[in-house]
């Protein structure tokens, strides 16, 4: 593997939150999982690491701690938290590269749906509330369930939007750290169909009672080569 | 394989009309390709028909007679084209299945983008023109020009979305006819997503050099239980 970070989780307690950082923590990355209070950090962070026999490189603290302590920050918090998390942040996770996972989805009675976001996508969202740091939307599509079964491998592919090529290419490691395979999409704009795919997910899920994933078939390449596509 | 059923495609003598054609045809149903001419509906026809062997059961007529004609009909047309090929034919699609095969994209210095539709979704527009068909989206995904090989299988899966069930039945059929797996999503208001997860697919293509295809991992269920799944 490539050399530790220190990876952050800005609303980590959730299933999204702790699967990751069960799955960087296994891969010998130092993982701070944050929230608004520490308490609840620390239920979350005892949560992931009762789930294996080995020592896991976990910390709890609060949110703006971990903005501060870690080098890549990942947003895994509910859409609608995503405003008031992140824009008191934007100036300690200035230069930072800022991972967003989160998927502006609403549910009725018909089931999961996108829900309109002003900015074009949730990640364009966290673009504009946090304008010096490096934004890249990942991670949306996982199935935090299948990243919370520790005995099993995850599968299916991780497309990356963002508008920082390098910042792309550092999450792309963490992504095949976490067991899965980059895929370099583009453009941050790109962000709204990859999230809103995660409501066609769901969809299918609870229809098929699964927990599905998307993979691309026909890229004709390995997880490395993936890694660094041509530009 | 079922019973052969007639399928008119719409705007079929591009790229994708023309795949699906080829696909659907050497699976044994009777396929007429539509244009606004009868010329350059002949053409594409010619076109389909010389890349096989076997006689194809293959027919070119204008759009109007398409429509008329047809047990089941795709929609192939580009967005820009989708109003002016639909809202004539309101009165003949009455009561058919509709297969709504258009991304609403547009292109620019920066690649492939979602285009925003006043109705939600060029499938919703569909609908909205053509009241009392049963609009079912499908294929929006599948590269044409893999369809177009007619030496090679065409690998990945066709997300269904459609309010009526039995025509998202109907349509499966036909999915499995061209050699795809089809995934019910559910209501017609999921379209969005996957029309504009072409976009993406095209960016990928682009930057990887490829033809990507989507397929869903975890659904642990073949074609035959994909076709009914519960409800």
């Amino acid at each position: 593997m490539t050399s530790p970070v220190t990876v952050g989780l800005l609303g980590g307690t959730g299933a999204q939150g702790r699967g990751l950082a069960l799955r960087l923590a296994r891969a010998g990355h130092e993982v701070l999982i944050g929230s608004r209070t520490l308490d609840k950090a620390q239920d979350a962070t005892d949560d992931v690491a009762g789930r294996v026999e080995d020592d896991l490189p976990l910390r709890a603290d609060r949110n703006a701690e971990v903005a501060r302590d870690a080098d890549v920050v990942f947003v895994t918090v509910p859409y609608a938290a995503q405003e008031a998390t992140l824009a008191p942040l934007a100036e300690v996770l200035d230069g930072k590269v800022v991972v967003d996972c989160v998927n502006a989805l609403g549910f009725d009675a018909d089931g999961p749906h996108p829900l309109t976001v002003p900015d074009g996508s949730a990640a364009q969202e966290a673009a504009r509330l946090l304008p010096g740091a490096r934004v890249v939307g990942a991670f949306q599509n996982v199935s935090a369930v299948a990243l919370l079964r520790e005995d099993e491998a995850v599968e299916g592919d991780v497309l990356l939007v963002g508008d920082d090529d390098r910042a792309r290419d550092e999450v792309a490691v963490l992504v095949e750290a976490v067991g899965l395979r980059p895929v370099h999409v583009g453009p941050l704009r790109l962000a709204k169909p990859i999230e809103d795919l995660t409501a066609v997910l769901i969809a299918v899920n609870r229809r098929y009672k699964a927990h599905a994933s998307i993979q691309l078939t026909g890229l004709g390449v390995g997880a490395d080569e993936a890694v660094a596509p041509g530009r």
